[in-house]
């Protein structure tokens, strides 16, 4: 599978015109080698020649960390008082351009200009968000699973089975990332959990608000399911409840971005641009007069990253393709009073949309 | 606070040629102006010129996230369909030499180039690292708590409150974590839990490995506690014990280790070189035969970061400053058998080191 992966960025990389790839912290690392590094400041890169065998440097101290791929990669361990830039610098040689992975730090790329004055610097995704973004069947199921996953916990919600009322938005935060974790997840991405007028900030830190009876409670929550090849894969759902009945005007907020979310999993289409995506889903929040209250894009990719490629947002005019998988989680938010958004992670696929999240879309009322 | 410390970054700034200093994700960010960035897609950059006021370019769906320091920084927050990097590059106007945080993520760095490819980039942490490794009194106290936190873990470890044999490596690690956040940190940063020939992997990962009877277990730990400035410090200690009887063999391994952890600590001194307490915890065990076993450096640097200047290593002459904080955490690694490391958080002082850790550091022996 990584020799599969790695022949299709070296293809990529003829075709664009790149010497050499050069992967570190992040996501691209495992996808193409099975191996994630360290976010630490020791140097880990895999440089991977466009017509030349890849080598991983690594720490000495993390080369026992490694699980060793001679058909993928060699390896280069450096010691503490060697230059670990140097010797990516001479693994690329007389390299013109070079793809650098999107994560990398920067104090390395300022490092590498200094040590390859000539180079070209480009960014790693072109070369690897093409490959990246289109899911094989193998990784669409391990969408699923993960999907699945963060689905019973939001029926728990749903259900009144997770108490909310009288607990802290941090306190109900760590108990999704319990479950999360208990769900088969092997790292908690994110937990949001915004009560009240804390539901108008989109991406809302939980804090020490208790919540309370007669509000709503937005829950947007995911985590990283790692399989036995190293490489994992995100889950990410939100939804909605109310801590007792809604007064009418949430009702009806909340109706309108129902039917915003539908309209936008209805629109996903093999061959749809992404941001029809985006129209389907903010006209009908603008049909009803709530545009200015929905200030973010419709969704992203999701695959080993909680947000990658394709973006789903006005003026990416990028063709959907099939095994293209992302969110679809309109919102709309009312400062000073409250918000609401619904998200599921939908593959494009020659059927049509492939929702991977199926708990109730609906407004649940616990107690 | 933060007033104060811009204008020391202005000063070094001035002194180094650079015009302006760019923060986004990672610790200088936080410690410049109270926010931290999420480590997203979307860009947040802190943008200080060297003459003039500083300006904080966000995310409008991350905007209400921001405490607002009109006296540090004005916001600029960006809509989804604006160029992010066309702001930041706007507002730096045309600086010649630009800083860039070191974490800030390599894509845009790349786009910056793009955009204002007349500039010479440099490593941020040139202007921010000889500031921030200066540990004020009250930054001080604020690691020594964090310090006595894992402390007080360290000893329920050495007790045999924390139950070993039996379970899995990856859940002494979970539960180590529960325990960090329990003692008050708000993010757990690691918590390697490493048993017999697993603890000759300095870096190793806790897995599904079982905890035997009569095995080293090696426990190194860690997490950042965040105050009311929203800037959060780091703990970071590493203890060993033995789940029965060690052989003489290994007693005799950590006594050398004991000796040699000890002798660092003492080296610590305003004005000494950072790579003398390498030296004077390397020396004993090199004296004792071990040298091969010891592969990595002495000790890093903590404060708002887990891991930051000064590093304490063969080749880093810079002299030790008051208020300095770093890890003396020698190791000895047989691979394929066994492995022990003991660290501590020690701070130079004009008095000597003040070590933070006071769990004891003796081998204990638990059931």
């Amino acid at each position: 599978m990584f020799v599969e992966r790695l022949d299709k960025a070296r293809s990529l990389m003829a075709e664009q015109g790149v010497d050499v790839l050069m992967l570190s912290v992040g996501a691209d690392l495992p996808y193409f080698c099975g191996y994630e590094a360290m976010p630490l400041e020791r140097l880990t890169m895999l440089v991977v020649p466009c017509d030349g065998a890849a080598t991983l440097a690594v720490p000495r101290m993390e080369a026992p960390r490694v699980v060793e791929r001679p058909e993928v990669f060699e390896m280069r361990p450096w010691d503490e008082t060697e230059d670990p830039v140097g010797i990516v610098a001479g693994l690329a040689g007389p390299a013109a351009v070079v793809a650098v992975g999107d994560h990398m730090w920067s104090r390395f790329l300022v490092e590498l200009m200094g040590a390859m004055p000539r180079a070209q610097w480009r960014r790693g995704s072109e070369v690897t968000s093409p490959i990246r973004s289109v899911k094989t069947a193998d990784e669409v199921e391990r969408l699923r699973a993960a999907g699945a996953a963060v689905d019973r916990i939001a029926g728990r919600l749903q259900r009144g089975e997770i108490e909310l009322v009288g607990r802290t938005e941090a306190d109900v935060s760590a108990e999704l990332g319990r479950q999360i974790l208990a769900e088969g997840h092997d790292r908690v991405n994110f937990a949001i959990v915004a009560a009240g007028a804390n539901a108008a900030s989109p991406h809302h830190e939980p804090g020490g608000r208790v919540i309370g009876a007669g509000e709503v409670v937005l829950c947007d929550f995911g985590g990283t399911m790692v399989g036995d090849d190293g490489v994992g894969y995100c889950s990410d759902i939100t939804r909605c409840v109310y801590t007792g009945e809604p007064p009418a005007e949430f009702d009806e907020l909340y109706e309108v971005l129902f039917e915003a979310q539908a309209a936008g999993v209805a629109a996903v289409a093999v061959g749809a641009a992404a941001q029809d995506v985006d129209r389907a889903a903010r006209s009908v929040i603008a049909g009803a007069g709530y545009a200015e209250y929905f200030v973010h894009r419709t969704g992203h990719g999701i695959g080993t990253e909680a947000h990658e490629d394709p973006y789903i947002v006005e003026g990416n005019r990028e063709p959907l393709a099939a095994g293209n998988a992302f969110s679809v989680e309109p919102g709309i938010y009312v400062p000073g009073r409250w918000g609401a958004r619904i998200e599921d992670i939908v593959v494009a696929s020659p059927d049509g949309p492939d929702p991977l999240n199926r708990a109730d879309h609906r407004l649940a009322v616990v107690a």
